[in-house]
């Protein structure tokens, strides 16, 4: 799965520490047992390390081409969601990350799925 | 009661800590007193134990069953909440387990009954 | 379906026109080819004949007990919409009558169904 | 029934058409079956005759007490619904007058009645 | 009541018919009767007549401060409503004109007068 | 004020603490100085002792005709709040236990009061 | 495009008339210019001809299965309604047939296309 | 500014700890700039000091009066927040005290001022 | 004010009647009189004529590139509606054609404005 | 970058702390890579310093100003942010301070990005 060379960086505008979230709606993915498709909302948040160590922020456009080469690929919410949380982490090196991932309801049943990296 | 044989797990996919949240918003059993059917919405969220030490997660469709199988089953809400926490926490011991269990009103009355299993 | 035996009628208090709507949102019955529950909201509507020609309502409680009637009745939706149409026009005939269903979700599509008897 | 006794008006502040709508949103009567106490909203509507007729308009504290006598009366919705509609056409001969009621959930099913005097 | 004369007015755009609608929702004036304060939201919608015929449109600080004149002023909804309705029908003699006053609760009843002026 | 009389329970269905919270949308009372009718909602949330020490839950139907009691009583919002809590609190012998009681609008006021017995 | 041949049909289960509503809300499809996925809700609505007259219904897990074959699809908003327009026209020859597409913004701009066949 | 005198207290009806909140929504001052109406929402929350400790409670038609004698006041939004802390702190001596208001848009920008006495 | 050539057509994909509608929540303009901006919605709506007649319609990045080029443009809410109607109308020479604008309040006053072109 | 002298404050009205916070709906700013406008929602949040200390607050329309400076700017969300967050601090020099912008959506991606001054 190459989907995190999509991501994108670029320098962290400031030292002080602050909080970037990034909601995506409109998030398909594929079962990979029957083959039908999944539909969610992505929520990403993190902080970055500050500008002086280096600290990166994703880059908003490359964030969408990353999330969209989802869209044929066959996973688990469970498994989306802790590749995503894996992927970001290592493209940003943030003070902390957190995804959480809120899929429509499939045979009555809605889910969500929360990970984290570093500590708040 | 042998509703808890309906639910199946599958291995968690990541040592890293995570949450999951299922909420089931077409719950039906019938009141053990009145026979008259009750409705309401059913939250389950767990964190699995890491995959190392054998941590699994319940499979979505088999959880649908295992909710499913209240349908014709008389029972207080108190005692439908406490049966789903009990039977969740031996299918998949998690760290800790949270059931939340919303009822549409009853005389004008609406309920929320809240059962835990080990510490957040 | 023996379902309509359920139903009991009160006189009309008037022989002015007006207009009587009931919306139960806790129905339930079951998918004829898969046997997974259905859940949905009836609503029904009418008009009453004048008192003096020997207009009755439906009595509420009956109506209730109808209603749960199709609690273990495999049917379509379409089945189920014509059904109750044909029921309760027979019950009560009235000037007349509008029955819509409408059904949470299944596989991301969720339904609503309108039937009518007489024109208002 | 003596409650139409509360109601007062004063007269019409013009001959041009205009429409008044009242809704009180804390209406209570009894059942008269069960005896519980019914809850609801009740909404009317009405344009007055023209000033130069001796339209009158009914006076909003006088309409607050006559809601509030039906506190301790056991009467089916159909019956309340009808005794208003009846009440008010009598008390400001309207040029037309329309009142709905919306009741609360009983058992799962809330309803709701509409009646007319005269033509909109 | 001198209100009236803050209302100015602009040559309308356009010989093609086109509808308005101003919402002011921070309307207050006080009960004659018993001088608490009245709130409520001020609807007026109307269609110009046609710039060639030397139609104008009202303009919108002066609106705002002829709805802020009735601060201190004691009048029923019912007066309120149909003052409004000739005023401005006198400031800017539209096709047609239509007011509507949305009252806050008092005693648990909240109010909705609607006056017109010609034929929409 | 033998209201407490009325206030049934059963034996809590587990050792293993859990909360629950009924909801009662239709509450109603009287204002001790106007006479007029207050309109409210009343949570009560608690949780109980464990099975094993002779805990107990409220019965649901004993607990609706417990607040149907109010309805002839004249009391302050501050008044009902403390007494339910009181009497429930004896009739149940909580963990904790936890009222809240909100009022509709009085002359553009509504209300909100909180009241416990133990800690949560 | 042969998705047409994924659509099937059950005959209508009466002569009355009656309508039928499905909306799909996880429906997606490809922006033919940019590449970039589309996603929208998909709103069914038709009066099938009576059975006597070989009235038929589009069966439900048809529909969906037709409804995922755009995913990979590449076609302007207004092309994919008249599409699903004509393509369910023709398999189930109703009375009349409704299609609204509303689609999710883009730029800023969000986008409904409302497409009927025969008069309602 | 001899609002104060307007507020009027009862005794707190128990020893035990509990919180009343009052919401009025329907605020309005003048801004002492422009001589513009400025509207808002007041919430005044607090736990009264015990009974046997002389605790008060504010008397809800008192509060109501002093709330509309800010009417023709000209003052900042933080000004009347902070005046109506302290005159409140004074007249009910409270174990502490939140007074939160809420302003509609001017120019675009709504406003929420919060001030607290003593420690909850 | 050369706006009305940024926009662009593409042929209607058929001679059936159907209608597009397309929402841009972010327009912005100035006031010409205090040079303040202001913000609101338009909503274009519009039947395009038949293919086979030539009937074109709207291409959506071409709209909103000409929605943006009012940013720097000074005029009324009234003016703004019938200019982006002439420019619409001019571009597809449609069957039918209506533009909604919905501004964002002033001076707690909110807008909206409607104009047509040809009979719907 | 010469907004924060737009920036004008007054003396804080008591030495009693409180908080502040202003919320901007109509924010917009121009995207430095593509050119097109940016629309958002600023929430400032801050405790003054104490008036014997020299605390000041921001003046409500000179905010105003300096937040529609930022109409022709071109910056990325997350340097609005902190520059947002660095001129106020500078400018009020308060307890703490806290800047939330809300971001329509790009792409299918909304983002909110939260920096603070000072520790709550």
């Amino acid at each position: 799965m190459p989907y995190r060379d999509l991501l994108e960086t670029f320098p962290s505008p400031t030292d002080t520490p602050f909080v970037i979230e990034h909601t995506a709606e409109e998030f398909t993915s594929v079962c990979p047992v029957t083959g039908h498709p999944d539909f969610g909302t992505i929520t990403l948040r993190y902080q970055p390390r500050p500008a002086a160590q280096g600290g990166v922020c994703v880059e908003l456009k490359s964030l969408k081409l990353y999330f969209q080469s989802f869209r044929d690929e066959g996973a688990f919410y469970e498994t989306v969601t802790n590749v995503i949380r894996d992927d970001l982490a290592r493209a940003i090196s943030p003070e902390w990350l957190e995804v959480v991932t809120d899929w429509k309801g499939r045979g009555g049943i809605r889910s969500r799925i929360t990970a984290r990296h570093g500590s708040r």
